[in-house]
Formats: structure tokens, C-alpha cells, sequence
């Protein structure tokens, strides 16, 4: 064996125990007895032991020496592994595990204090997670900017100063828009009336046919914050039901397929190596963000699921779902107004719901803002942003479960997905003319088939703005997103 | 840290990844995608990888021998974890390996197999899990009995001769009563009628609880063919239903309660170690086989069950199951009668189920029986031993998963189940003479309790039939469930 078939087989082991890890997360937060919690997170921690030896491995080091690539893919996967071999060294196996344990436990009871909506039982928690993410930050960094090497796990070639940058281009712009909207005083109707729960899961399952998803290799349960999971072979996505809201389910659940059509895309002679996944969580949420807002929240897609709702919730003889007509179902599934929750919010709201985030959580990683302040500094940010005051705990900071299980430098890749969106769209629009006839009757075929040939087929064989470069035929940048956000919502709002 | 500490906290990392590997299984046969079987193939050989890396450290041995033990449990942790290392070492880490991922395929192709009712492609594959299993054996044997080293797995300190003594003491009597039984003529009515689906899953769910499982630490869900699995505080199990024969589902589910409330049984203390689990596999189903039995079929508890199984399955105002009176229904819960399947045997024809396979399996083992050959001497047996022909296969040799995913030397562990459950009843008769008032009303949990303080806690502190013995105050053997047999069925058909 070659050095590179000893590192690729060493890698091929690493990412099998990865899947285990991810199935692992998946029990714990669909299906995993409540009385558990203690000893899963030994489960975990032990499971974190184990692949932080193989991540650290001192054979890596050797291997990575002498391998010799025999294509652009093997190239590729010695730089991935490059990369995670010198972040992995840097941090100690104790702090590796220690990590494990408390975000395992931390979930848990950030869920019960979400429950009960009251965070003081779940501060202390976030306090230790805080605390290690600190030190794990520090030890990754190794002298430079300790958020930066958070996100970098997350969007390798990302640093905080150029998402800061980006986001202060982008969100005056974003502001005049959603203030342009606001000022018209048009309200489109919300829904109203009970949607019922069964009918609402019978149409996520359709909607997943409709998306592509692959149900022999995957699965669809319920879970209090939805998410997807695993690569290849097995990807599970999960949902939840609102019978006030059904937009709750449908697009979170057109969201999450987003992710798993992505991971059950990429081309299968990548599978369990480290290009046998997303090129970055940004990547991964441009497709997430796509399938919800391009395709899914687009108008000739609302048109059929206009009808499609009316079948799933209405009488037999049909009536519509909550009372509005054909016509206005467009405005009201895009209707912007300022809202508590993230994953609820519209397009324009969305991204300032993110920044928020992402400066709290910098502050937070810097030392800038301590754990015991997070409720006042959220509270009088989302005051000053949104024009309202967080009325409860479960509105607020603890609305998500990130932070208790360690993920900071994770936020931002939300609205990176949705600027790597727009370019997306736009490079679409030309090579699809037609794709509204097809969405018009359900069926997002076409833009998943293009989605799938130029992202998803290559998994993480080039670096996340190269993917959606090659991809696009352009370098991604803020311009096509502000572009679709004001032709769309010019046309519902009349401006 | 002393080298006791060492060794204890190693073996704790190891039972947390065994718990891991646990949860693996339990998904496979519970949630897991079709499509991902390959994969998760991949998956359970990389954790037993990982496993059998730790259970062949090197520094196993050095701590193994300079290791002070400070107690019995001590003491019984050490002489535990030296018998584990031995058999580890003996086996190469790419066979052990190779075990894993073949009879992790194995088990899906043989679901298949069973379903469809066609063996062709399912011999194969046994036949490749056979030589990999024989492999290990004569590994693991070290020039001694390969039959013996796989059955020590799953019974410490039994042999194949020592069993096979004892089926040859157990076997005339059994034929005997037998014999006896259906020569008076006497056929109880079978259960007639449908019985509903969800009506059976609310009643599993209600015997649950008077068993005493504790749902915050574990779950019921679906599965091919009921297992238990999980130790301390994640402890699951799986039931089936076949709307025939409500039977099926109930007494599978007091079965797999068995294992599990002894598994949430074992004392805190314990976890996460060698001690915090079951003694053997015999122990195990001596649990299992008391808890349908001595317990779940007994006449008091039986007087309950019709009433419950009335209201659970008649019409609003309550009629018999399958129009069977009170008085009739013990008779046909114990109906003694010649059947294909081994789960579903009354306790006469069970053993003679499981001393078929002991025999037909040691045969493979030896080299004596080849795979091509298995349906053939399987369905010749059951012939001479239960007088009627096998109709297809998976009434025949496809009906049982463990010999697709390598459990050779398990079978004999039911039979040795049934003898310490006699051992068992023999001794609570003793201690708790008024048992049949509280099962007379649905209520076990004073034998529950029993067993929880003489067998559960102790978890396998000390070898199998110590730990029956000192429950017992005697050390086990045949007579007492020869005795409990000829008590029951005479009672019955009148002998």
C-alpha cells in the first residue's frame, strides 16, 4: 500500500465512526429515553475519545508527507485531511472529550429549559460549554483569532472580519428593503385555522417525493428542533408539527431536504472519505435556503401547493387553506413582518436574525460578553433590530439549540447558504427558462437535477466559495441575493 | 491512579463503546433505511475495530497483572476482564472485523430470505459467516473444543459435553410428559378471531408496567423478530404483531421484559463495567423464560390476562378472546401441540426446538454438517423429533436470526434459561407463598422484586451458576424444571 491508500483507508475507518457519531445525535434527539441523558453522554464522550485518536494519529503526519495524489480528487482529500489533521492536534484529547460530555448533557437541558421557558437551570450549562469552546478556540487558533478558527470548522477560508464585512454591505441594504416593505402598510393575511397534524406529515412526505429524496436511504421523524443527519447511504431528516402553522413543518421540512438531497447527491466513489460530504455548512445551507425560499416560497411553487394544502386540510369538497384565495397564498407564504424565531422569519428578517447572532456569539467567544449578561444583550439587540421586545425566554436566546451543543462560528454560514443562494438562482434563471411551467405543477425536477450535476455531485472536492464558482460560472458575492430579494418582494409589495 | 483504576477506567471507555455498538444494532433493526445496509455494514466493522483495539491492549496485560483488587466486585471485575482479554487476543483484529461486516449484511439479506421464503440466496451467506465464525472458534479455542470457546461467549464455564449431558437427562423426561400430555386426547381451543393491532400494542404497553420496566430508561418499538438490547440507563425493547394470535406479541413482550428489567436491574454501582450486566446469556433467558412462564402463563396470572384481553380486544360491553371462557383459558394459553416455530412452542416442545439446533449447530461447527446440507438435516430432525413435516422454510431452518449474525453456541443458553427458571420458581415458592393473590390481579411485582434482589442487582458479579445458586440457596439443575412441568401440564390434562 502507497502512503495515499493508507491514508485514504485510515480516513475510509474515521468517517465510518463519524456516521456512528451522527447516528448517535440522531437517537439522542428523536428517539432516546429521557432517563439516558447521563450515560449517552458517556457514549459520546467515549466515541469523541476515540475519533480524536484516529484524527491525531501520528502516523497521519507521515502518510500526509509522503502521499502522492493520483488525481484532482486525491489532491483534494490530502488538503482536507491536511486541514483537520493540524486543527485535531491542536486541541487536547481531555478537552476533546470533555467537549463531547457537556454538549451532550447541555442539549438536554437547554430542551427542558426551552420547554419550560425559563433559562436558569440552562445558564450554568451554557457557561461550561462557553467555557470549553474558549479554550478549544484558543488551542485552534494557536495565536490568531480565536472565533475565526471556530467558524473555520464551518466554513473553511471564512474569517470573521470577512463575514462582518459582508454583513455590513448587506444589511443596510436589507434594512432599506424591509423598511421600503413595511412603509407600504400592506398586511398580507397569516393563515388561520387548525391544520391538522397527520395531514400535515402526509404532505412533508410528499413534498420530500416531489424534492428527490431517496426514502430507501433515508428516513423522516419528529424532533423538537428539526435537522438532518448522515452521509450517503443514510440521511435522515427530521420535522415538527404546528397545527396553528403548517408553513412550520412544510418548509422546514423543504429546508432539512435541502440538506439531504445535498449529502444524498454527491457522487457515491466520494462516500466515506472527507469528500463523501457538503463542502461547507455554507454550501449546505445555500441548498437548504434554496429549496425553501428559491423553489419553495417561489410563486409558481406556492400556486401548486396552494392547491396541494386545499386537498391535504380542506373539507372533501375543497376549501382553502385558512381562508385566503389562490391570489394572495403567494404574499401570504412570503409575508414580512418581524417575528421572534429565526427559522420562522421571512427572507428579509432571516439574515438580520442571523447578525445578531453572530455578534453576540463573537462577543461571547472574545470575552467580551459574559454567559450571565446573553438575556439583556439579546433583548435590547433584537429591541433595537426588530422594534419589539422579547417577551419570553423561549422567543429569545433560548430559541436555539446551537450554543448548547458547542456550535459557535455556525450562525453565519446561514446567511453565507443564502448569499451563495442568489448566485445559485441567478446562474439558474439562465440555464432554466422554464422552470416555472414545472414548479407551477409541483415539481422542483428540473432546478434539484441542476443543483445535483453542478454542487452536489462533487461533495467537498473544492473549497466552498470554488464550489459555487464552478458551479455558478462567477464569484459569489452579496449583489445576486439583494438583487432576487427586491424583484421578489417588490412584486408582492408593489414597489 | 493504581492499576486497578487504570483497568476500571479503561473497561469503562469499552462498555460505553459497547453501548454504542448496542444502540447500532438496535437501529438496524428498528429504523434503519433499506439502502444503507452496505454502509452500516462498513460502520459496525469499523466499531469493532475500535473495540477490539481496546479489548487487545497491550496494556491490558501489565495492568492485569499488577492489578490489586479492594473487593469481591473487585476481585469478580478483574477475573471478568481477565478471561475477556485472553479470548480477544487469541482472535486477529481483520477477522474480527470481517465477523462484523459480514454477519451485519448477513442479517439483512437473511430478512429477506425469511420474507420471501427462499433460502438460495441466504446459503451463500451463511455459508460465509460459518467459516469466518469457525475461524474464530478455533481461534478463540487455542487447541481445545472450538464449539466450547463459542459457547463460553455467551456462557461462562459451560461446555458443549456438559450440556449435551444434561439435554440427554432432560430429553426422556420432556419426550415423557410429552408423550403423556398428547395421549390423553385433550386439545384446548385455540384462540379464534382478529385481534387488534393497536389494541395489542396498548396492552404490551400495560404489561410493561406491571413487569415493573421502567420507560424513562428505555422504549418499545417494532421489529422482525423481538430482541432486547442496551444495559443501565438505556434499555430497549421490541415487540411483533400478527392480528391471528395476540399470543405472540404478549408473551413475546413479557420474554424480552425479562432481559430488560434484569438489565435496569443490575445496581448503579455496576455500570458502565463488566459487572453492570447480566451474568450470561443463560442467566439472561432463566429471566426472560420466568418472567413469560413461571409468571406470564401461570394459572393466577393467566385468570387476570382473559379479563384484560377482554376489554382490551371485545366489544364495549366485554366478550371472551377468541370465545374462550375463563375457566378454558389457562389451557389454551399452555396448549401443548407439535408447531414449526420455536417462539411461539408451548414449554414442551421449546426445548426439544433448541436441542434440534444445539446439535445441528455443533455439527456445523465440528465441520460435520455443511451449509448445503442444512435445510435437509433440519427438516429430517424435525421429523423424527416433532412428527410432522416442515412445510417451507421459514418454518424451518430460515425461522431464527442468529445464526445470520454469528450467534453459534447461543441456542443451548434457552434451555439452560428454562432449567434455572425452574430452579427459581422452586425457590421463590418458598419465600413468597402468597404470589398466585397478587398475580390473580395482573400484579408480578412481588416476584419482580424477588428477582430484582436476588438476581438483578447483583448483575454478574459472580459466574452463571453461582449467581443462581446463591438466589437459589441450591445449586441448580434439571429436577426442579421437571418438576415444575409435570406440576403444570398434569394440572391441565388431567394426568
Amino acid at each position: 500500500m502507497s502512503a495515499f491508500d493508507d491514508l485514504k483507508a485510515h480516513l475510509r475507518v474515521t468517517c465510518a465512526l463519524e456516521q456512528v457519531q451522527g447516528r448517535l445525535g440522531w437517537d439522542q434527539e428523536t428517539v432516546m429515553p429521557r432517563g439516558a441523558a447521563d450515560q449517552r453522554a458517556e457514549e459520546m464522550a467515549a466515541m469523541e475519545a476515540v475519533l480524536h485518536a484516529r484524527r491525531t494519529d501520528p502516523r497521519l503526519a507521515d502518510w500526509l508527507d509522503a502521499a502522492e495524489a493520483p488525481d484532482e480528487a486525491g489532491r483534494a482529500l490530502i488538503a482536507h485531511a491536511r486541514r483537520e489533521h493540524a486543527r485535531h492536534t491542536r486541541v487536547p484529547a481531555d478537552l476533546a472529550q470533555a467537549i463531547a460530555r457537556e454538549t451532550s448533557r447541555a442539549q438536554g437541558i437547554w430542551a427542558e429549559a426551552r420547554a419550560r421557558d425559563d433559562g436558569a437551570d440552562f445558564l450554568p450549562v451554557l457557561d461550561r460549554v462557553l467555557a470549553l469552546k474558549r479554550q478549544e478556540a484558543q488551542a485552534m487558533a494557536a495565536g490568531g483569532d480565536a472565533y475565526d478558527a471556530l467558524l473555520a470548522v464551518h466554513e473553511p477560508g471564512m474569517t470573521g472580519a470577512e463575514v462582518s464585512a459582508l454583513f455590513d454591505r448587506l444589511r443596510p441594504a436589507l434594512v432599506a428593503l424591509r423598511t421600503a416593505v413595511m412603509d407600504t402598510g400592506r398586511k398580507p393575511a397569516p393563515l388561520r385555522g387548525r391544520f391538522d397534524h397527520d395531514a400535515q406529515i402526509r404532505l412533508a412526505h410528499d413534498l420530500a417525493e416531489r424534492f428527490g429524496y431517496d426514502r430507501a436511504r433515508g428516513r423522516i421523524d419528529m424532533a423538537v428542533h428539526p435537522f438532518s443527519s448522515g452521509s450517503g447511504a443514510d440521511v435522515r431528516i427530521t420535522t415538527r408539527v404546528d397545527e396553528a402553522d403548517p408553513f412550520n413543518c412544510l418548509y422546514s421540512t423543504i429546508h432539512e431536504l435541502g440538506h439531504a438531497v445535498y449529502e444524498q447527491g454527491v457522487a457515491p466513489e466520494f462516500a466515506l472519505g472527507p469528500l463523501g460530504q457538503g463542502a461547507s455548512m455554507g454550501v449546505h445551507e445555500s441548498q437548504a435556503r434554496f429549496f425553501e425560499n428559491q423553489l419553495g416560497r417561489s410563486r409558481a411553487f406556492t400556486g401548486w401547493l396552494h392547491g396541494a394544502m386545499t386537498r391535504a386540510f380542506g373539507d372533501p369538497g375543497g376549501v382553502d387553506p385558512g381562508g385566503i384565495g389562490a391570489e394572495d397564498f403567494h404574499a401570504t407564504v412570503n409575508r414580512v413582518h418581524p417575528g421572534f424565531i429565526r427559522t420562522e422569519a421571512d427572507e428579509l428578517h432571516y439574515n438580520l436574525h442571523v447578525m445578531l447572532r453572530f455578534d453576540l456569539e463573537r462577543a461571547l467567544i472574545a470575552g467580551d460578553l459574559a454567559v450571565a449578561d446573553l438575556e439583556e444583550a439579546w433583548n435590547t439587540r433584537f429591541q433595537r433590530d426588530f422594534g419589539m421586545a422579547v417577551d419570553r425566554p423561549a422567543n429569545g436566546f433560548l430559541q436555539d439549540v446551537h450554543w448548547s451543543v458547542g456550535l459557535f462560528g455556525y450562525f453565519p454560514t446561514y446567511t453565507l447558504g443564502n448569499v451563495f443562494a442568489g448566485c445559485l438562482w441567478r446562474a439558474m434563471q439562465a440555464d432554466l427558462p422554464d422552470l416555472d411551467t414545472a414548479l407551477a405543477q409541483g415539481d422542483p425536477g428540473p432546478a434539484v437535477r441542476w443543483l445535483g450535476a453542478r454542487v452536489h455531485r462533487h461533495g467537498a472536492l473544492r473549497p466552498p466559495r470554488e464550489t459555487i464558482a464552478h458551479a455558478c460560472g462567477f464569484d459569489p458575492d452579496e449583489g445576486p441575493l439583494m438583487e432576487y430579494l427586491t424583484e421578489k418582494f417588490g412584486a408582492i409589495y408593489g414597489l
